[in-house]
């Protein structure tokens, strides 16, 4: 096997890490469970990252350029389906790097570089392409909003969106992919007072979908 | 001095624990602090409390008492302006046990307790209040909402409410009172869609004040 097509010990880390720490909990895991787990040594793993912080900060990195990747190349919805299927797609992304999400406060406290690129990521980067995405589906005739309700609104969905998975578990659900489909019907009830009439009843249809496939 | 009227001990430490929480943040303070900054013996501590989590259940038990009195206490918002200092009276709870809401998910998952009592308050007390609230606004010609909008706002309101403080500072806003007042806010965004039409330059108004006090 040639070497370019292995991922070098570096990713691998980074690889094992996002698994265990989605799974156990980023607390709960040590650099040497991760070491232990990938059959390498201690030492190994101390040659690419000094410590955890350094890992998780590259899964930031990582987290942060799927997103932004996601929210630059997919295209905007322009019905209402289009629209919980875009939410979807970044449900999927926080899911995917949900230990994140879990104790965030916490592991901000910890690490300025981390702090630093998350300020930098959601003032600079999410908030702005919401608000396209709001103006999108008012071009084309889904909801009626003006310019100070797309800006509070996308700070409101940002924020349900980012902290949903620890609302979720709070309300004493336990964590599984439903998780996803409960928090893209939050997220869109929120836009639900700004459909306009003519798009009520599809609106209407496709929360009660996902309401029946949640269950 | 009579005994009655000084707090005793169980109740000091109680009372110093949630100053430090608040100040330091409760993952950097221990029950020796808590001892030593109160002048007395880690010994005496451990009589009242175990460990920190038993004082956290405590703390957690007198929050919680404190915005269910509140909220069953306080007569039901009329007016745009009664909503506003509603929602403030909320905010101000919430400021007194800060701590809470600062790391929250990582306190529920050590304490089964905790996690308990969470749950049930969040979706047994809290969430029928509020669409009790949203109901006596509507009533009064404030808002225009049926059952469902009721139901997802009263959620949204809480969503944003408990997290409103660990998004705020995540935004780089240091942490000062102020922060009750984006929070409430950003908390009335969510009704700004059902104010009724004869009460939107109320409504609105009273946005521009709140934005004038933060500066």
């Amino acid at each position: 096997m040639p070497r370019s097509n292995r991922p070098n010990t570096y990713e691998r880390i980074i690889d094992a890490s996002l698994k265990l720490f989605n799974k156990e909990g980023e607390r709960t895991i040590s650099t040497n469970h991760i070491a232990a787990h990938m059959g390498i040594s201690p030492g190994n793993l101390y040659y690419h990252f000094r410590n955890k912080d350094e890992i998780i900060v590259q899964l930031f990195k990582r987290y942060s350029n799927a997103l932004l990747a996601y929210l630059q190349n997919t295209p905007l919805p322009v019905s209402i389906g289009e629209a919980r299927d875009y939410l979807a797609g970044v449900y999927q992304i926080l899911w995917n790097y949900r230990f994140l999400f879990s104790d965030i406060n916490s592991l901000l406290q910890r690490s300025v570089v981390l702090l630093g690129e998350h300020n930098e990521f959601t003032r600079a980067k999410v908030a702005p392409l919401l608000v396209a995405l709001l103006a999108k589906l008012d071009e084309n005739g889904v909801i009626e909003t003006d310019e100070v309700a797309r800006e509070e609104l996308a700070l409101n969905l940002w924020l349900i969106t980012k902290y949903w998975f620890d609302f979720d578990s709070s309300l004493g659900h336990t964590r599984s992919e439903s998780v996803k489909y409960r928090g893209i019907r939050q997220s869109l009830t929120l836009i639900r007072p700004y459909v306009r009439a003519d798009k009520r009843a599809e609106f209407q249809a496709m929360m009660q979908e996902l309401s029946d496939a949640i269950g």
